[in-house]
């Protein structure tokens, strides 16, 4: 076996693209400025990966726990409640978890813009978020907290609660917020809280002076609060106890952060890392720097505007998030050099043409100083097709990984 | 996800193959001269299917099974009820289906030609039919079609049926027609009416006026039915109940008709597809191109002419399969383009050298207008080893195509 090096897993989310006419029939990894991957590429192997398997289209949540060597058929409590373990709030067995959205309502409750026009500020966000924070309806409390943008977590804590409701977002403008239903019976209660969190949510956000002032400015009022994704806590073993490694997430979206604590990983913050193409990337890679000096055997490192940038379907934007991820990525490789084993890949395909995950097969980079070359000179979708990884599926990940990195026990004697 | 499109899946029969001397060492699929494939190669991805798994042989039915996304391991009802499944014959649960073939025998059974010349007219057949459908045997009905050259399909209708038999099939000439033996006690009653059927199908053949002009012009006698793969329906999930879609199958041989419709597929009739080199590629076409108009979210094509080729080890007509082919595939892509994904494979090798089907991977070419293309220029067994599909087993073929067509959910948020 190898000697322990640290492994660090660098998620560029969404990375996946096909040809863009904009970039001249190249994908935005391939039209990117990237020296330090290419080098890697170069210098390590690379390969196709099926997050869960061919022909699949991979959700967010799902996607990380698949990477993370979960299988979510048996291990998956909902995007809701990995929404709010990425977050501070309150959540214990019981409670009810969702993922929240801002967004923009007509009187009849009609969704005019399901995310209030992705523009609120941290500071509109603090404001809008007491409105709903403490609410207790029929006994039960809510705890809410805005996260980025428009995005937040909810959860609901009392008695006789169940996740098996159904969602109140259309998922389309121009239709009206919909009514939760109970899927079970004894979810009855939730789904009344849930219907008339909804009603009180709008009756309170809309009265709000920040949403006149954002009306002044010409901005979307965020005045309705859509959630999705009910889920409970439950507990799995985390990768301590299933590979002995202690393991950090530096993630800016709560999705991300609360997958990772999930499985027992620790959040360490970084300050300026926001999710956006604006997060701080050189203190990303200090901090990723630091955890590796101080014991972490595992590192996953999430980059979010990657994928902002494909469902905006901003190809520009997307290039230039990969050029600061590279930049970024050399900073750490620099820096560490021997002491890690790299992977960089990505959770799903969102084609700039889509602007939706796809099912395409992911590019994935594995780099360690002793690794054997393969003939790939460059990290691309492409050229990722021929080198010596060929295809697997994404519970091969972490093994491989963790396996380079010396973190895997021979088999046999 | 992906916009919905039709997925076509394109399986040319026994299409892998070795390298032919004949052909200057290249194979079939090298040598034929298929500008159609080889663009559609240069635009998509290649790569090479082990159906099975690798090592593993397939036989018609079950590498379709597998295609279609079902382990016959699960789910296989024999071949024989497939092969009637591909018929007009009645067949319900009880009844026994086989798979017949017409053969030439001695006076005392001994088999001297397997296919009685495999040059039986649909004129002759039809006059062959008359002789045994409609048979009564202790009590059990004899139901008997024609369907192509030499091969028909038998069912066996009456209480107290089993398929646990012995195959009267000696699969080599110059040997008698076997005994049929019962593999249960139940089935005793079973082997004892294949036995007798044995004998009055001889009987009646053999006293025919067709077979005596068949005589007169040097042709073999049809004056022996071999019956093979017993098999009782079943009925498993379609692919509407697990997938959702709407399928339907064009094709030539009862088998793959059949095989088709025993996982929901509709039949939809082509005037002169014969399942022989002969069929009417262009009606295929024109078929196919119908389907996406009317709203079939999968159509499964096949065609049978390159198969007959491999197991006659006729190179230069495996070649004119091929070609002939590649203008029907060219012919449909033109006039579907950005509205199809399609693939186009075989469902296993049956090489030229050796007659018989191989463990040898296929083929696979997927291609639509927005897939990301590799590196691969032409459709051949040797480039598809190079392609970004690399190796891959058969079960994975329908997710993959039916993902790229956005006929399957996300899975997870």
């Amino acid at each position: 076996m190898d000697q322990k090096r640290t492994a660090i897993l660098v998620v560029l989310d969404g990375l996946g693209d096909r040809p863009v006419i904009e970039l001249g029939g190249l994908t935005p990894l391939q039209a990117a400025k990237t020296p330090n991957l290419d080098q890697l590429a170069a210098e390590g192997q690379t390969g196709l990966m099926y997050v869960i398997s061919p022909g699949v289209t991979p959700g967010s949540d799902v996607a990380h726990l698949f990477l993370f060597g979960y299988d979510p058929l048996t291990h998956y409590p909902g995007r809701g409640a990995l929404e709010v373990l990425g977050t501070e709030l309150p959540f214990k067995p019981g409670d009810i978890g969702f993922r929240a959205n801002f967004a923009t309502v007509d009187s009849d409750l009609t969704v005019t813009d399901r995310r209030a026009g992705r523009n609120i500020t941290p500071e509109e966000g603090r404001i809008l978020q007491k409105a709903i924070d403490g609410l207790v309806i029929d006994g039960i409390k809510v705890h809410f907290t805005h996260t980025v943008q428009h995005r937040g977590a909810l959860v609901l804590e009392g008695n006789g609660l169940s996740d098996k409701i159904t969602s109140v977002d259309p998922r389309e403008t121009g239709l009206k917020i919909l009514e939760s239903k109970p899927l079970e019976p004894k979810a009855k209660k939730t789904a009344k809280v849930v219907n008339k969190l909804v009603q009180i949510a709008h009756e309170r956000l809309r009265d709000l002076e920040v949403n006149k002032k954002r009306e002044k400015k010409g901005l979307l009022p965020a005045n309705a609060l859509l959630l999705r994704g009910p889920g409970q806590l439950d507990v799995v073993k985390t990768l301590k106890d299933l590979w002995g490694v202690k393991s950090a997430v530096i993630a800016g979206g709560a999705l991300y952060i609360g997958t990772a604590k999930y499985v027992g990983m620790e959040h360490v913050p970084v300050e300026g890392q926001t999710g956006t193409i604006d997060t701080n990337f050189d203190n990303i890679a200090e901090k990723a720097i630091e955890c590796v000096d101080s014991g972490y055997d595992f590192i996953f490192v999430h980059i979010k505007a990657t994928d902002n940038a494909s469902h905006d379907q901003d190809a520009k934007k997307k290039v230039l998030a990969i050029e600061r991820s590279d930049a970024m990525i050399g900073k750490i490789v620099d820096a560490l050099h021997e002491r890690v084993v790299l992977i960089v890949t990505a959770d799903h395909s969102t084609p700039i043409a889509v602007g939706e995950h796809t099912c395409d097969p992911v590019p994935v980079l594995l780099w360690s100083s002793f690794i054997r070359a393969d003939s790939v000179q460059a990290f691309s979708e492409l050229d990722a097709a021929k080198g010596a990884l060929h295809n697997f599926r994404g519970l091969s990940l972490l093994p491989l990984m963790f396996g380079y990195a010396g973190l895997l026990e021979k088999v046999g004697a």
